[in-house]
Protein backbone atom coordinates (compact mmCIF):
# COMPACT_ATOMS: atom_id res chain seq x y z
CA UNK A 1 0.00 0.00 0.00
CA UNK A 2 1.07 2.84 -1.30
CA UNK A 3 -0.31 6.25 0.63
CA UNK A 4 1.09 9.55 -0.47
CA UNK A 5 0.48 12.39 2.37
CA UNK A 6 0.39 16.23 1.02
CA UNK A 7 1.03 18.81 3.21
CA UNK A 8 -0.48 21.79 1.68
CA UNK A 9 0.49 25.46 3.90
CA UNK A 10 2.83 27.53 1.58
CA UNK A 11 4.31 28.56 4.64
CA UNK A 12 7.77 26.60 5.65
CA UNK A 13 6.85 27.57 9.24
CA UNK A 14 3.18 26.86 9.61
CA UNK A 15 1.22 23.94 11.83
CA UNK A 16 0.27 22.20 9.01
CA UNK A 17 4.16 20.95 8.55
CA UNK A 18 4.14 19.85 11.49
CA UNK A 19 0.86 17.34 10.74
CA UNK A 20 2.78 16.50 8.03
CA UNK A 21 6.15 15.63 9.84
CA UNK A 22 3.95 13.57 12.57
CA UNK A 23 2.13 11.57 9.87
CA UNK A 24 5.58 10.68 7.76
CA UNK A 25 6.86 9.60 11.29
CA UNK A 26 4.10 7.74 12.49
CA UNK A 27 3.41 5.60 9.26
CA UNK A 28 4.71 4.15 6.51
CA UNK A 29 3.65 7.11 4.21
CA UNK A 30 5.53 9.30 1.67
CA UNK A 31 5.34 13.27 2.62
CA UNK A 32 5.24 15.70 0.11
CA UNK A 33 5.82 19.17 2.02
CA UNK A 34 4.33 22.27 -0.62
CA UNK A 35 6.20 24.65 1.49
CA UNK A 36 9.61 23.09 0.48
CA UNK A 37 9.22 22.10 -2.78
CA UNK A 38 6.21 24.42 -4.24
CA UNK A 39 4.60 23.75 -7.45
CA UNK A 40 4.42 26.37 -9.81
CA UNK A 41 1.45 28.46 -10.42
CA UNK A 42 -0.93 26.19 -12.72
CA UNK A 43 -1.45 28.04 -16.09
CA UNK A 44 -2.44 25.35 -18.44
CA UNK A 45 0.36 25.48 -20.98
CA UNK A 46 1.55 22.54 -22.32
CA UNK A 47 5.09 23.18 -22.13
CA UNK A 48 4.11 23.06 -17.93
CA UNK A 49 2.74 19.31 -18.32
CA UNK A 50 6.76 18.60 -19.57
CA UNK A 51 8.11 19.89 -16.45
CA UNK A 52 10.27 17.45 -14.25
CA UNK A 53 8.93 18.61 -11.27
CA UNK A 54 5.28 18.68 -12.58
CA UNK A 55 5.57 14.89 -13.74
CA UNK A 56 6.82 14.44 -11.04
CA UNK A 57 3.66 15.22 -8.87
CA UNK A 58 1.24 13.94 -11.11
CA UNK A 59 3.52 10.37 -10.78
CA UNK A 60 3.68 10.50 -7.33
CA UNK A 61 -0.36 11.00 -7.19
CA UNK A 62 -0.69 8.32 -10.04
CA UNK A 63 1.48 6.31 -8.02
CA UNK A 64 -0.42 6.53 -4.66
CA UNK A 65 -3.39 4.42 -3.09
CA UNK A 66 -4.10 6.83 -0.77
CA UNK A 67 -3.63 10.04 -0.49
CA UNK A 68 -3.75 12.47 2.87
CA UNK A 69 -4.19 16.06 2.03
CA UNK A 70 -3.53 18.55 4.96
CA UNK A 71 -4.09 21.99 4.48
CA UNK A 72 -4.26 25.52 6.67
CA UNK A 73 -7.30 26.91 6.22
CA UNK A 74 -7.29 30.67 4.59
CA UNK A 75 -10.42 32.43 4.16
CA UNK A 76 -12.77 29.91 4.83
CA UNK A 77 -11.33 27.49 2.19
CA UNK A 78 -7.86 25.28 1.57
CA UNK A 79 -5.03 27.36 0.84
CA UNK A 80 -4.23 28.57 -2.43
CA UNK A 81 -1.43 26.56 -3.03
CA UNK A 82 -3.47 23.18 -1.97
CA UNK A 83 -6.08 24.39 -4.53
CA UNK A 84 -3.64 25.16 -7.11
CA UNK A 85 -1.68 21.79 -7.01
CA UNK A 86 -5.04 19.89 -7.07
CA UNK A 87 -5.56 22.17 -10.48
CA UNK A 88 -2.47 20.11 -12.13
CA UNK A 89 -4.31 16.96 -11.15
CA UNK A 90 -7.55 15.45 -12.86
CA UNK A 91 -10.02 12.25 -11.79
CA UNK A 92 -7.39 10.00 -13.23
CA UNK A 93 -4.93 10.59 -10.07
CA UNK A 94 -7.94 9.84 -7.75
CA UNK A 95 -10.89 7.18 -9.50
CA UNK A 96 -11.05 4.45 -6.52
CA UNK A 97 -8.71 6.08 -4.37
CA UNK A 98 -9.22 6.69 -0.38
CA UNK A 99 -8.70 10.27 0.25
CA UNK A 100 -8.27 11.75 3.99
CA UNK A 101 -8.21 15.40 4.50
CA UNK A 102 -7.24 17.67 8.12
CA UNK A 103 -6.81 21.10 7.99
CA UNK A 104 -5.17 23.31 10.53
CA UNK A 105 -7.16 26.72 11.18
CA UNK A 106 -6.95 28.69 14.00
CA UNK A 107 -9.59 27.83 17.01
CA UNK A 108 -13.31 28.83 17.73
CA UNK A 109 -15.13 27.27 14.99
CA UNK A 110 -12.42 27.60 12.11
CA UNK A 111 -11.80 25.11 9.92
CA UNK A 112 -14.22 23.68 8.74
CA UNK A 113 -15.25 25.63 5.87
CA UNK A 114 -12.19 24.71 4.71
CA UNK A 115 -12.61 20.32 4.61
CA UNK A 116 -16.26 21.14 3.08
CA UNK A 117 -14.47 22.80 -0.01
CA UNK A 118 -11.62 19.68 -0.30
CA UNK A 119 -14.49 17.49 0.37
CA UNK A 120 -16.48 19.16 -2.52
CA UNK A 121 -13.08 19.61 -4.69
CA UNK A 122 -12.31 15.85 -3.81
CA UNK A 123 -15.71 14.86 -5.13
CA UNK A 124 -15.17 16.73 -8.49
CA UNK A 125 -11.80 14.44 -8.60
CA UNK A 126 -13.58 10.86 -8.05
CA UNK A 127 -11.72 10.28 -4.81
CA UNK A 128 -13.52 8.70 -2.27
CA UNK A 129 -13.02 11.05 0.80
CA UNK A 130 -13.00 9.30 3.96
CA UNK A 131 -16.07 10.35 6.49
CA UNK A 132 -13.59 10.60 9.50
CA UNK A 133 -12.05 14.49 9.08
CA UNK A 134 -10.68 16.38 11.61
CA UNK A 135 -9.66 20.18 12.46
CA UNK A 136 -6.64 20.83 14.36
CA UNK A 137 -6.15 24.00 16.69
CA UNK A 138 -2.90 25.42 17.65
CA UNK A 139 -3.67 23.70 21.26
CA UNK A 140 -3.32 20.30 19.82
CA UNK A 141 0.20 21.20 18.03
CA UNK A 142 3.22 21.00 20.08
CA UNK A 143 5.27 23.20 17.89
CA UNK A 144 8.40 23.00 20.46
CA UNK A 145 8.88 19.50 19.90
CA UNK A 146 7.46 19.26 16.64
CA UNK A 147 4.98 17.10 16.80
CA UNK A 148 1.01 16.74 18.15
CA UNK A 149 -0.04 17.05 21.34
CA UNK A 150 -0.68 14.03 22.89
CA UNK A 151 -4.38 14.38 23.68
CA UNK A 152 -4.79 14.37 19.28
CA UNK A 153 -3.11 11.50 18.63
CA UNK A 154 -6.01 9.17 19.30
CA UNK A 155 -8.45 10.88 17.15
CA UNK A 156 -5.83 11.14 14.21
CA UNK A 157 -5.16 7.17 14.86
CA UNK A 158 -9.09 6.84 14.59
CA UNK A 159 -8.43 8.60 11.57
CA UNK A 160 -5.88 7.08 9.73
CA UNK A 161 -7.28 3.51 10.67
CA UNK A 162 -10.40 4.12 9.14
CA UNK A 163 -8.41 5.81 5.90
CA UNK A 164 -6.27 2.57 5.66
CA UNK A 165 -9.26 0.62 5.26
CA UNK A 166 -10.61 2.64 2.43
CA UNK A 167 -6.88 2.50 0.74
CA UNK A 168 -7.27 -1.32 0.99
CA UNK A 169 -11.28 -1.44 -0.65
CA UNK A 170 -9.79 1.11 -2.83
CA UNK A 171 -6.66 -1.32 -4.21
CA UNK A 172 -9.56 -3.87 -4.51
CA UNK A 173 -12.02 -2.01 -6.31
CA UNK A 174 -9.69 -1.00 -8.65
CA UNK A 175 -8.31 -4.61 -9.44
CA UNK A 176 -11.67 -5.80 -9.44
CA UNK A 177 -12.34 -2.94 -12.80
CA UNK A 178 -8.80 -3.90 -14.14
CA UNK A 179 -10.06 -7.63 -14.38
CA UNK A 180 -13.44 -5.77 -16.11
CA UNK B 1 -16.52 54.88 -7.41
CA UNK B 2 -13.68 52.72 -8.32
CA UNK B 3 -14.39 49.29 -9.22
CA UNK B 4 -11.69 46.32 -9.41
CA UNK B 5 -12.44 43.55 -12.15
CA UNK B 6 -10.35 40.89 -10.94
CA UNK B 7 -10.00 38.04 -14.00
CA UNK B 8 -9.04 35.37 -11.84
CA UNK B 9 -7.90 32.63 -14.56
CA UNK B 10 -4.63 31.16 -14.83
CA UNK B 11 -4.49 30.48 -18.42
CA UNK B 12 -4.23 33.26 -20.77
CA UNK B 13 -6.44 31.85 -24.07
CA UNK B 14 -9.73 30.87 -20.92
CA UNK B 15 -13.28 32.22 -21.28
CA UNK B 16 -12.88 33.93 -17.86
CA UNK B 17 -10.24 36.58 -19.86
CA UNK B 18 -13.27 37.22 -22.17
CA UNK B 19 -15.84 38.18 -19.49
CA UNK B 20 -13.01 40.14 -17.80
CA UNK B 21 -12.21 42.15 -20.83
CA UNK B 22 -16.36 42.74 -21.86
CA UNK B 23 -16.48 44.13 -18.23
CA UNK B 24 -13.65 46.20 -18.97
CA UNK B 25 -14.71 47.63 -22.26
CA UNK B 26 -18.80 47.90 -21.03
CA UNK B 27 -18.29 49.72 -18.01
CA UNK B 28 -16.24 52.28 -16.07
CA UNK B 29 -13.85 49.81 -13.96
CA UNK B 30 -10.17 48.75 -13.96
CA UNK B 31 -9.34 45.24 -14.96
CA UNK B 32 -6.54 42.91 -13.14
CA UNK B 33 -5.84 39.83 -15.59
CA UNK B 34 -4.26 37.40 -13.38
CA UNK B 35 -3.45 35.33 -16.69
CA UNK B 36 -1.47 38.03 -18.01
CA UNK B 37 0.28 39.24 -14.85
CA UNK B 38 0.22 36.29 -12.39
CA UNK B 39 1.34 36.79 -8.70
CA UNK B 40 3.74 34.67 -7.16
CA UNK B 41 2.88 31.68 -4.87
CA UNK B 42 1.70 33.06 -1.03
CA UNK B 43 4.26 32.08 1.27
CA UNK B 44 3.64 34.54 3.74
CA UNK B 45 6.73 35.44 4.14
CA UNK B 46 7.80 39.40 5.01
CA UNK B 47 9.96 39.63 2.59
CA UNK B 48 6.59 39.02 -0.12
CA UNK B 49 4.50 41.88 1.36
CA UNK B 50 7.80 44.01 0.60
CA UNK B 51 7.31 43.70 -3.05
CA UNK B 52 6.56 46.00 -5.17
CA UNK B 53 4.05 43.91 -7.33
CA UNK B 54 2.34 42.84 -3.83
CA UNK B 55 2.11 46.40 -2.69
CA UNK B 56 0.43 47.21 -5.62
CA UNK B 57 -1.81 44.25 -5.58
CA UNK B 58 -3.10 45.10 -2.27
CA UNK B 59 -3.23 49.08 -2.92
CA UNK B 60 -5.50 48.28 -5.96
CA UNK B 61 -7.68 46.48 -3.68
CA UNK B 62 -7.55 48.30 -0.70
CA UNK B 63 -8.11 51.39 -3.07
CA UNK B 64 -11.35 49.63 -4.85
CA UNK B 65 -14.69 50.58 -3.46
CA UNK B 66 -16.02 47.48 -5.04
CA UNK B 67 -14.71 44.22 -6.44
CA UNK B 68 -15.73 41.70 -9.38
CA UNK B 69 -14.17 38.34 -9.10
CA UNK B 70 -14.16 36.52 -12.17
CA UNK B 71 -13.16 32.89 -11.75
CA UNK B 72 -13.17 29.44 -14.15
CA UNK B 73 -14.87 26.94 -11.97
CA UNK B 74 -11.52 23.73 -11.56
CA UNK B 75 -12.77 20.68 -10.00
CA UNK B 76 -16.22 22.28 -7.96
CA UNK B 77 -13.94 25.22 -6.54
CA UNK B 78 -12.46 29.37 -7.97
CA UNK B 79 -9.35 28.34 -9.19
CA UNK B 80 -5.68 27.54 -6.63
CA UNK B 81 -4.92 31.17 -9.04
CA UNK B 82 -7.65 33.27 -7.56
CA UNK B 83 -7.48 31.53 -4.25
CA UNK B 84 -3.84 31.89 -4.17
CA UNK B 85 -4.21 35.77 -4.67
CA UNK B 86 -7.23 36.24 -2.00
CA UNK B 87 -4.42 34.56 0.31
CA UNK B 88 -2.45 37.84 0.08
CA UNK B 89 -5.80 39.93 1.15
CA UNK B 90 -7.81 40.49 4.99
CA UNK B 91 -10.71 41.85 5.96
CA UNK B 92 -8.98 45.13 5.75
CA UNK B 93 -9.19 45.21 2.00
CA UNK B 94 -12.73 43.96 1.96
CA UNK B 95 -15.19 45.34 4.82
CA UNK B 96 -18.16 47.32 3.81
CA UNK B 97 -17.33 46.47 0.07
CA UNK B 98 -19.29 45.19 -1.96
CA UNK B 99 -18.04 42.22 -4.32
CA UNK B 100 -19.70 40.32 -7.23
CA UNK B 101 -18.71 36.91 -8.37
CA UNK B 102 -19.36 35.03 -11.40
CA UNK B 103 -17.84 31.70 -12.74
CA UNK B 104 -16.73 30.42 -16.46
CA UNK B 105 -17.88 26.50 -16.16
CA UNK B 106 -17.87 23.64 -18.78
CA UNK B 107 -21.69 23.61 -18.75
CA UNK B 108 -24.51 21.39 -17.18
CA UNK B 109 -24.48 22.11 -13.51
CA UNK B 110 -20.72 23.10 -13.34
CA UNK B 111 -20.00 26.83 -11.83
CA UNK B 112 -22.61 26.51 -8.54
CA UNK B 113 -19.77 25.02 -6.25
CA UNK B 114 -17.14 27.63 -7.26
CA UNK B 115 -19.72 30.14 -6.76
CA UNK B 116 -20.58 28.86 -3.20
CA UNK B 117 -16.51 28.58 -2.46
CA UNK B 118 -15.96 32.05 -3.46
CA UNK B 119 -18.94 33.40 -1.94
CA UNK B 120 -17.98 31.46 1.27
CA UNK B 121 -14.52 32.64 1.16
CA UNK B 122 -15.57 36.65 0.69
CA UNK B 123 -17.69 36.14 3.45
CA UNK B 124 -14.40 35.10 6.01
CA UNK B 125 -12.83 38.47 4.20
CA UNK B 126 -15.76 40.31 5.44
CA UNK B 127 -16.98 41.73 2.00
CA UNK B 128 -20.78 42.41 1.02
CA UNK B 129 -20.88 39.81 -2.00
CA UNK B 130 -24.16 40.48 -3.48
CA UNK B 131 -27.23 37.92 -3.62
CA UNK B 132 -27.24 37.61 -7.78
CA UNK B 133 -24.11 35.66 -9.10
CA UNK B 134 -24.02 34.36 -12.18
CA UNK B 135 -22.14 30.83 -13.70
CA UNK B 136 -21.32 32.07 -17.89
CA UNK B 137 -21.01 28.81 -19.72
CA UNK B 138 -19.35 27.73 -23.26
CA UNK B 139 -22.63 29.14 -25.27
CA UNK B 140 -22.13 32.31 -23.65
CA UNK B 141 -19.14 33.09 -24.91
CA UNK B 142 -18.21 34.48 -28.37
CA UNK B 143 -14.57 33.51 -28.43
CA UNK B 144 -14.41 34.48 -32.22
CA UNK B 145 -15.00 38.53 -31.36
CA UNK B 146 -13.68 38.19 -27.62
CA UNK B 147 -17.21 39.74 -25.98
CA UNK B 148 -20.06 37.84 -24.80
CA UNK B 149 -22.83 36.49 -26.53
CA UNK B 150 -25.93 38.45 -26.78
CA UNK B 151 -28.22 36.32 -24.97
CA UNK B 152 -26.48 37.02 -21.79
CA UNK B 153 -25.67 40.42 -21.89
CA UNK B 154 -29.13 41.07 -19.69
CA UNK B 155 -28.49 39.04 -16.93
CA UNK B 156 -24.80 40.81 -16.71
CA UNK B 157 -26.33 44.01 -16.89
CA UNK B 158 -28.60 43.28 -14.23
CA UNK B 159 -25.73 41.74 -12.09
CA UNK B 160 -23.59 44.99 -12.10
CA UNK B 161 -26.49 47.37 -11.59
CA UNK B 162 -27.04 45.88 -8.14
CA UNK B 163 -23.18 45.48 -8.15
CA UNK B 164 -23.13 49.35 -8.36
CA UNK B 165 -25.81 49.76 -5.81
CA UNK B 166 -24.14 47.70 -3.37
CA UNK B 167 -21.19 49.07 -4.16
CA UNK B 168 -22.36 53.05 -3.64
CA UNK B 169 -24.52 51.74 -0.10
CA UNK B 170 -20.70 50.54 0.87
CA UNK B 171 -19.52 54.29 0.30
CA UNK B 172 -21.94 55.75 2.36
CA UNK B 173 -21.31 52.81 5.07
CA UNK B 174 -17.87 53.61 5.35
CA UNK B 175 -18.41 57.48 5.14
CA UNK B 176 -20.37 57.00 8.29
CA UNK B 177 -18.11 54.74 9.89
CA UNK B 178 -15.03 57.08 9.30
CA UNK B 179 -17.12 60.07 11.41
CA UNK B 180 -17.92 57.56 14.22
Amino acid sequence: MNVLVISASPRTIGRTGVVGRYLKNSYDVELMDLAKNPLPLYTGEPAQAESEQIKDFRKKVLDADGIVLVSPEYHGAMSGAAKNALDFLSADHFRYKATAIMVCAGGGKGGINALGNMRTTLRSLYANTIPTQMVLDPVDIDRENDTLMEGIVPKVQGLMEEFFYYTQAGIEIRKAKAKG
